[in-house]
């Protein structure tokens, strides 16, 4: 299968291009090439990109998909402590069959967003993996530990297989990575099996760190160490990938460390405020030149799976909070949630960008609006102007995930009716 | 002509009901009731309000409307000032003629997103009143002062008669305000003859105060006394309504001393970041009982006129900037875009609320979305998960202007040719 869009404004976010007009081939799963189309490539399809932005997908690097159960639930919550604790007993009651239902309407979320990758850190993980293979799009599936080691052994000996099997049938859209959740849920003994399973696995942790002050403070007071150099003292980052949710409150002795580490980061701004954890030093992480990506968090603390929003928000934070209106330019932030998404989950040498021989990861932003006229800087529009909705049409691996706002591979109706019901279900459980 | 949107969920935003099901009936310009339809009314349309909220029309409290033209350019400006170094050049360049087509592109974002009042400051305001009288929109618009006193007299005597006539033909939806740009543009003597303009005509004065931290200062140099402080000595404030755009930096003992006055401040969230100039003190501004409205600002410094967006931006930024997820809860910032904007302009006589007897300025919005489900609480949905695109229907003053996204009253698309045509042409100008 071979489709041609034509004479779109491509912004490839790679270093050879700004943004050029013309051409895009899709051959199979991959782009065959990017700007001038080659005289041997005859299409099957041909879209027209007239007033469209062509782009990578995006790519949401720290998320909870089945949160998006306890959306707008439990809103006025304190802090990230007081929220935790009316989430928990919520999540005691979940079953795989919620999460398999839940999981549709995630992905449904992501794709009308622009979002084909996303890094899950959750409950039932298969289940959300079985959604990932059905739907088309592409996952780094967290296998989730809590607590002490042994509990985090049975949950390695019991997800694992069924995370691999799905994996097995995903055609290398899955990744199943290590995701031991946060310093104040897991002993030290469960990040260092996390660890060694990643070394072991050749995969990624993923992790939460230092997202609140209160978890720094703690961390000092148990370990005499902030959280970051907590974590480097048990040898949790050798010779592993690693990528670390929020970093709100990581210190500059911290950020410098973390460069001799395979270590990138993700910004999630929207969570961080909505808690009240702070915002997050991205300008001093950027210039330290640790890899950053971004993500939305799980959907009950954004309230949302809307990267398009996130980049907006990213760059007014970044503005405000260093008075630097250059600190974070609209093209660096279009990068931090496309190729800075891929290379923080170490999956840049397959999307991120669009080049030829890469996966067809991409999207396209529809222009022709009137928040979008006139249309000036292509950059600054994503950022700045458009909205979710303004995503047209979407390719995962070659595979037509939505056209003109229309899903191809769920039932979005269907998600929403079943999730609602399993909601309504799950507050009437004992 | 009486309509009946039938089955909604109603926030009507007044103190009576936080939220209701049940029926709105619409009859000529005025909302006939809401909740239980009368036997009485028998309408001639009925809306289907299904998975809909219904709630007032958003207001914008403050903008430039027809710098949707700069939109998206020169967008890495180290502040305000240097901004307005650019800007200023091509607004010389501006015609009548200009703002005419740009203003019909503004009312059409506008009413996408939910907003039927706008209160502007720009030139040519006789040309965006006669886009308000055909869309059906309604307005505050700003008779502009710039410079000295003699300017302004000009200014008045040329263009006060053109706005004037023009609000003559909008059965009461546009009013014209007085509007001496600010302290750093307009002199003492025009400060002086905008308050007398204002308290003559029986109107209310709208300007710029305490954007900066540099405009603070500066003040401070030339007057001895910090903007508020400023304007209150010249006794700008006696015996009129103001409302005063930014107040970023106003000082806990200015706020204070406007609450001896009839004034309202409109907070610009993202403008705010997005320059630099910092975060307004919302939750202190709140807690004097400051009426509180929300504008976007021009669509050169936002980039869009997202009310929907801006929501979402001020509750993140009120809560990260206090620390307090209670500072700004959901519903104080629903209230913030619609009862509150209302009163900072002095209209919640007449809009503002769903209330029978008041003008039917209302929208609906769709719910039944991925990224909308489940809906929780409407107030949190509103405010963290919609999108613009979620508002389906707009009235104003009783007439239907957006149905099923579709505007009834602009050619949204020659809008946006007839836009693009003049940007070009205004970038060729000598």
């Amino acid at each position: 299968m071979k489709t041609l869009i034509k004479n779109v404004l491509i912004i490839p976010m790679t270093e050879r291009d700004l943004s050029l007009q013309g051409d895009i081939g899709i051959d199979g799963t991959r782009i065959a090439f990017v700007g001038s189309a080659d005289k041997s490539f005859v299409p099957d399809t041909v879209l027209d990109g007239t007033g469209m932005i062509a782009m990578p997908s995006l790519v949401n690097a720290h998320t909870h998909l089945s949160m998006e159960l306890m959306r707008n639930y439990k809103d006025t919550c304190a802090n990230l402590q007081d929220w935790l604790g009316e989430i928990f007993p919520i999540e005691d009651k979940l079953t795989a069959s919620d999460i398999r239902i839940v999981s549709d309407l995630g992905i449904a979320e992501l794709i009308k967003g622009g979002t084909t990758t996303f890094a899950d850190m959750y409950f039932f993980a298969h289940e959300t993996g079985k959604a990932v293979v059905e739907s088309g799009v592409r996952a780094c599936l967290g296998l989730t530990l809590f607590g002490d080691v042994e509990d985090s052994r049975r949950r390695v000996q019991e997800r694992g297989p069924l995370m691999e099997a799905v994996a097995a049938q995903s055609n290398g859209r899955i990744r199943v990575d290590i995701a031991p959740h946060a310093i104040y849920t897991c002993s030290t003994a469960t990040y260092r099996y996390a660890h060694d399973y990643a070394k072991a696995n050749k995969t990624a942790m993923h992790t939460h760190l230092s997202e609140t002050d209160k978890e720094v403070q703690d961390s000092i007071s148990r370990f005499n160490r902030t959280p970051g150099d907590y974590l480097a003292s048990i040898g949790c980052f050798d010779d592993i990938r690693t990528y670390l949710a929020h970093c709100v409150h990581s210190t500059d002795a911290e950020l410098s460390r973390f460069t001799a580490y395979d270590i990138g980061i993700v910004h999630n701004p929207t969570s961080n405020c909505k808690l009240a954890s702070g915002i997050a030093p991205i300008a001093k992480i950027r210039q330290a030149g640790i890899p950053l990506a971004l993500g939305t968090d799980g959907a009950s603390s954004n309230n949302n799976l809307n990267l398009i929003e996130e980049m907006h928000i990213a760059s007014l934070l970044c503005t405000v909070s260093t008075g630097n209106t250059m600190a974070l330019t609209p093209y660096d932030t279009v990068r931090m949630a496309t190729a800075g998404g891929a290379e923080v989950l170490g999956l840049d040498d397959r999307i991120g960008t669009l080049e030829a021989g890469k996966d067809a990861d991409l999207i396209l932003v529809d222009t022709k609006k009137s928040h979008m006229t006139p249309l000036n800087n292509p950059f600054s529009a994503l950022v700045f102007s458009a909205q979710a909705s303004d995503v047209d049409t979407v390719f995962c691996q070659g595979r037509l995930l939505m056209q003109n706002r229309r899903l191809t591979t769920i039932e979005e109706t269907e998600a929403m009716r079943k999730t609602e019901l399993c909601w309504k279900d799950i507050l009437t459980r004992a």
